[in-house]
Formats: C-alpha cells, sequence, structure tokens
C-alpha cells in the first residue's frame, strides 16, 4: 500500500444517531463481515483494483439502489437482477474498467465474474450461488474487462479473505479510481450494533446517486425489507444530495448487506438513522475529493413551496457553470445566483428573494444589499443560501466550484 | 473606433433565404432604418456602449421574443410592455450594466430613458412617445445605472442620427461586452426587400435565448403578427439552439422592427425564411465568439421519436460538462457521450445507439467501435452525431468545448 495515499484520518468520533462514528474504519466493522482489496492487475498503473466484500451471516439480507441512467453497466444490469431475491452473500468490485457499453458479452463477463466468485467461495466452505454475488465495475466505459486477469484475481482475493484478514481498508483503497483517499465511515451504535460503509466517486457526481459505488454493512438483524427502506431514504438525503456536474454515471450502485451477527435487532426509525449518518458522512468525503475542487459548497434553497421545490432549485444552482466558475474566482456574484434560480421550474418571486454567503447579505429582497461586492469568500467552504419566502421548506446540495484543475482532470485523458 | 478589433469580415455573400447574406452590415442594411453607436461613459474602460436603432418609417409595426428568467432586468419588463401594442419607433442599448435586480429604482431609470429617447427625437423633428421605444442592457446584474452619463449619452446619440451617419456597425461594436467582435448580418433578398441584424452574446449561452441582445430590422411591408411569427420561428431554431452553459440571462431579448420603407410585401414564408437566415447567423457568429471556446461543436441527435425528444437530447448532451470537457482535450470519448445521453428524459435504446465523430463512427448499437479511440478530434470544428434509431425526428444544437478559459473569462472578475 505505498504507492497509495493514507486514509484521511478524520478520526475523531462524532456523536451521531445513538452511535459514535468514525472515519478510520468500514464495511469490516460491523461483525460478521470481511473485506480485502488486492491489485489484480486490471489496472495498467498496477494499482490496487479488485475488492470482495463478504457476509458470514448469520443472515444474508441486502437492498440496492442503483442509477436512473437509461444506459447501464453490465455489472448493474447483473446486480439489479440477483437483488430481487433480498439476498447478497458477497460483493465483487473491480476500478479500472466499468464494463459498460459492452453488451452481451460484457454481460457475460460479468456473469462469469460471479459464477467465479461463488465457486470460490463455495470450495472455502461457504456455499454459495452466483444469485447471491453482486458486482460492481468503475472505470473507463467501453472497453471489456481483461477477463483472466480478473478471474485469477478473484482466486486469490477469495483465498485472502479465507485467511481471515479484516481487510475494509485495502478493499476502500482498491475501488479508487481518481478518488485521492478512500472513503469509509462506521457507526458504533449505544446498542451494540454497528453500520460501516465505504464508496468510491470524485467525478460525475450527480443525482441519481453520484457517480459511484458504495457497500454498507450492518450486523443489525433486518430484513431485506427493512434494509430496502433504510437504503432508499439514506440515498436521498445524502448521495442524492451531492451534485458536482450534473453528470450520471451508467454504474452508480449502493448496497447495503445485513449478517444479523450482533443479535441485535434495532427499530426501522434506529436502523434509518443509522444507515443515513453513514451514508451521509461518505458523501461529505466525495464532495471533499471531488475532481478539482479548490472550494466546497453547499447551496441551501430556503423558504420554498415545497421540498420538491427547495431540491430543484438548490440543485439548480448547484449545477450552474457561471455560479461554480464565479465561486472559483472567490466572488461573491449574487447576480448569476439569481440568474440561476431565475430559471429553476418552481414557485418563486424575484423580489422576494434572499441571498447570502457565509451569513452575509448580499442581496435583499431581489435588490443588491450594501457591501455585497466585498464579501470575503476566500476560503475553502462556502454557504450559499437563498431564501424564497414563499414557504417554509428547505433542502441543502452538496456541491463545489468549477475550477481549472475539474477541467484538467476531465480533459487530459479518458477516464 | 481604434480601441476596438476590426470587424470580422466573413464578407463573402452566401446564397440563403431567396437572398445575398454578408456579414458586413447589420441594422442599418434595411432602408428606412438609422443607427448610432457611441461611448457614453458606462463602461470603465471608456469603450463604446451606447447604441440607437431608429426606424424612420413609413411603418413602425415590431415584434419581440424576451427571456423566460422568472428574474427579468428592468428593461425587459419594460419592452415587453411596449411591444404589446406592437410597434417601435426606436431601440435604445446599453452595454457597461444589466439594470437587473436593482427594483424599483431601476425600473424607473429605463422608464426615463425611454422618456429620453423619445423626448429628444421629437426635439429632433420625428414625434415619438416613450411607449415607441424598447429597451435593452447588458452587463453586471444588481448595479445601478450612471444616469447622468446615459441621459447625456442619449442627447449625443440622437444628435449623431441626426446628422445623416448610418452607423450600423458603430450600434453593433456599442452592445459588445466580452465579446472580442460585433456579430452582423443583411439579406438583400431577390425582390428588393432586405433584412438585417445585430447580435451581442458570449456568455451564459443558452435557452430560451442565449444570453443575447439582437435588434434585426427589415423594410418590407409587415404587420406586428406577421413580424411575430417570424421572429418566433426563427429564434425557436436559431438563438434557441445555441447552448453554451445551461445558463439563461435576466436580460435576453431579440427585437424585429419594419419600416415598410421597400413597399414590398413579401409572404409569410419569404419573410421567415428571411429572418431565419439573418438569425441563424448571428447564432452561427455568436457561437464561434463564445467565451473560452476552443472548439465549434455541433450536437445532432437522429432517429428520434419526436422533435422534442431529439431537442432534448441534443441539448442534454450539449450541456454535459464532461463531454465538453473530454472534447476540449480533443478526446472521442464516446462513453460519456452515451452516459450523457442516457439521463435525458426521452424515448431511447441503449442497444440501438449509435455515435459518430466527425462522420467516424465510434458506437455502434451501444457497443465500442473498433478505432474508437483513434478518431483525431484535433481540428476545431466537431459534428457530434448520435443515431437513436427510434424514429425521423432530427435536431441539432450548436455548442462548444468547456476549456481554461472559459473557467478563466468567469472566474477572474465579475460579469
Amino acid at each position: 500500500m505505498t504507492d497509495t495515499p493514507q486514509t484521511d484520518t478524520h478520526a475523531d468520533a462524532v456523536e451521531v444517531a445513538g452511535g459514535r462514528l468514525i472515519r478510520t474504519q468500514g464495511v469490516t466493522a460491523p461483525a460478521g463481515f470481511r473485506g480485502a482489496g488486492i491489485a489484480a492487475g486490471i489496472k495498467a498503473s498496477g494499482k490496487p483494483d479488485l475488492a470482495l466484500v463478504f457476509n458470514e451471516g448469520p443472515d444474508t439480507a441486502a437492498a440496492g439502489v442503483f442509477t436512473t441512467n437509461k444506459v447501464k453497466a453490465a455489472p448493474v444490469l447483473w446486480s439489479q437482477q440477483v437483488l430481487t431475491a433480498g439476498a447478497l452473500r458477497a460483493v465483487v468490485l473491480n476500478s479500472g474498467g466499468a464494463n459498460a457499453c459492452t453488451g452481451a458479452p460484457g454481460f457475460q463477463d460479468t456473469h462469469a465474474t460471479a459464477e467465479h466468485v461463488a465457486a470460490t467461495l463455495s470450495d472455502w466452505g461457504t456455499e454459495t450461488g452466483a444469485g447471491e454475488v453482486a458486482v460492481c465495475s468503475t472505470g473507463l466505459i467501453g472497453d471489456r474487462l481483461p477477463m483472466d486477469k480478473l478471474l485469477a484475481g478473484v482466486t486469490e482475493i477469495v483465498h485472502e479473505l479465507a485467511g481471515g484478514i479484516s481487510g475494509g481498508t485495502d478493499a476502500a483503497y482498491a475501488i479508487m479510481t481518481t478518488d485521492t483517499v478512500p472513503k469509509q465511515a462506521a457507526l458504533h451504535h449505544a446498542d451494540k450494533w454497528n453500520v460501516g460503509g465505504m464508496a468510491k466517486g470524485a467525478g460525475m457526481l450527480a443525482p441519481a446517486l453520484a457517480t459511484m459505488l458504495s457497500v454498507v454493512t450492518t450486523d443489525a438483524v433486518a430484513t431485506a425489507a427493512q434494509l430496502d427502506e433504510a437504503l432508499r431514504a439514506a440515498t436521498r438525503l445524502s448521495f442524492d444530495r451531492l451534485d458536482v456536474d450534473g453528470a450520471t454515471s451508467t454504474n452508480d450502485t449502493v448496497l447495503l448487506l445485513a449478517s444479523g451477527a450482533s443479535g441485535v435487532a434495532p427499530s426501522q426509525e434506529e436502523l434509518n438513522a443509522a444507515v443515513l449518518a453513514v451514508c451521509d458522512d461518505l458523501a461529505d468525503q466525495m464532495m471533499a475529493d471531488a475532481e478539482g475542487v479548490t472550494k466546497r459548497v453547499t447551496v441551501t434553497v430556503a423558504g420554498a413551496a415545497s421540498e420538491s421545490d427547495a431540491l430543484i432549485g438548490a440543485r439548480t444552482v448547484a449545477r450552474d457553470s457561471l455560479v461554480k466558475t464565479a465561486l472559483f474566482g472567490s466572488d461573491p456574484n449574487w447576480g448569476r445566483v439569481l440568474a440561476a434560480i431565475g430559471i429553476a421550474p418552481i414557485t418563486l418571486d424575484p423580489d422576494r428573494i434572499t441571498v447570502s454567503f457565509n451569513g452575509n447579505p448580499v442581496c435583499i429582497d431581489g435588490v443588491g444589499a450594501p457591501g455585497a461586492r466585498e464579501v470575503d469568500l476566500s476560503g475553502e467552504d462556502i454557504a450559499l443560501r437563498i431564501e424564497l419566502g414563499v414557504g417554509d421548506a428547505e433542502v441543502s446540495i452538496r456541491t463545489t466550484d468549477l475550477s481549472h484543475a475539474y477541467v484538467e482532470e476531465n480533459s487530459a485523458y479518458s477516464s
């Protein structure tokens, strides 16, 4: 692991959702899960590119949320099909290739990968069917995966797991693409059950789901239906509210697996809160590591007629290239904010809009406030708040500025 | 005019719409129109910033199309009100300030400007009411205009007009903001009537209307209703299909004025075709001069289920930051094209999509074509064609790449 950056150690625990959340642990924090990450040779760089998350049980309940893009990668089509049964024994993930737009042969590659994971786990002693193995891929769209390397890697990684290594962090490294740091979070609930997660995603961040892969695990006792409710609610309020460039990937996948190993069955509300806390923290880490980010921006639309209006308004501003380039330039150009919100298809009155940057009012009732051009936005964190004054709904969207580095990273090579 | 670049002299005439189109003439090419442009001191740089287009008649029929942004600048609110009568004697335009988000005082400024234009024209001998004067402003949102300079400039510019100068080109210079060249086009119809136009617009280019001001004139005999039909049809197919960054301004205005001085009354079809030809050429000039452009890109969606589907699909791809940065890098990254079209809310079958760059197929039936990664996109012009294979409709959108220069121009200063 010497060729990759160290885990970002925001290790200070945060009290949230009835437990303590830390960033130094991930998918193997809950009991009953093993993980591993290796370099299988899929990436030309030789960096880690294959990860496995294995559920030892006793339960195998699971749920998934997938991209809404009509162009879906082969592993998404496969995993959606697998999840209809509501159970997963393992998730295999590769970076170095998205296996998207690869036609029927690409789907056969995904199927073969799941079959090989199942067979190797069965050989090891845990009877597993291919229909209990989800597959996730990330990387360049359009190329077939090097199946010889991938299948050999599967054999190797199952042997690593069998060696008793609990490598959640290794798995988090192995799914990175343009990420500069792995993203992990684990919540240790006061009632002796746990939720852990890992995520990758730095470019193409948008709804529904930021272009991303994420696996979340828990040792709580929960049915597939309970997991599905918790996961949908959590992604709606976390990953779906991270919007860097309005792009939506062909491969977005978020999975939630429960082992039941804690023996504790939390209430639906407790489960929802814990899964949300982990997803929200992972989304925050993804924003901070987004491609070319120089500013971490939260766009809040308040006083909207409905939550839907607030969400659409915040998203419209968060995606506006002219707002984002102004923020890159630390320019409190509130006129662009008004121009942006004005094209959102929502209820608004131009003469009642109030805008503030980091708490400093720059526009009141649609007209510039004194000193608006002098507000200092030179720091890395910008809170942009837009009060519509037509209702009570409020939604925040995480986004970034539009920088030279974003253009560089996305133009200099195929990714 | 020594401090401004020379007019781009694509002077070679083009045969179109029953006439000859040239770029060295603009709003004063049709009989019955005078124009002028001066430096009134509104811009700190001292560059030309005030333009006037005056219709000598005998007719004063007119039509207008305005921004769909809910946040509308004072001059838009004023001109929309004025146009309900279907007649205009003059249009006064200023750069150096948008007079948007300036509240009731800003509207009073616009009103006072129109009153002063009307009074000065009346003094000169052409009885004019403020209700026959449209006002257009462009520049930074949120600041009041320097009314002392603007009103003094109005007096001066009417005197220039009265001097008999036919300064259409001067007017085209005076409305420039971040434009690097003035945009003009004139169509001389074989039947002895003419259409001329000028436009400004380089940033915030998007529907409905690229952030832009444009005045189009004709010496044809036509009613306000005929002009309205011709203008709406023309903008829908020209300015509305230019989409650089998805932003829509508070000030977008396109006006069409008819003097009737030719005495020729063309058919509606002839009028539509001529107005479209001028608007289309102006849109082409705007694309070529868009902020930070290094590639001129035409995105065509063909084989769509409906024109609406084709338009939405082409617009979605044209706005996609990941597609646009790839094009800046001359990267034939067709996977991003598929990911972009896949989120458009239109009818499509991922397995029937075919994509080509400059005629080279890069993706056939949703799968990469041999040699796709080697297609040469190093030239300035890129034709991106997406065949959906589900119908017969086809629409093209003009756009640009997303370059370092775009980020620079939009972040380095308030504009």
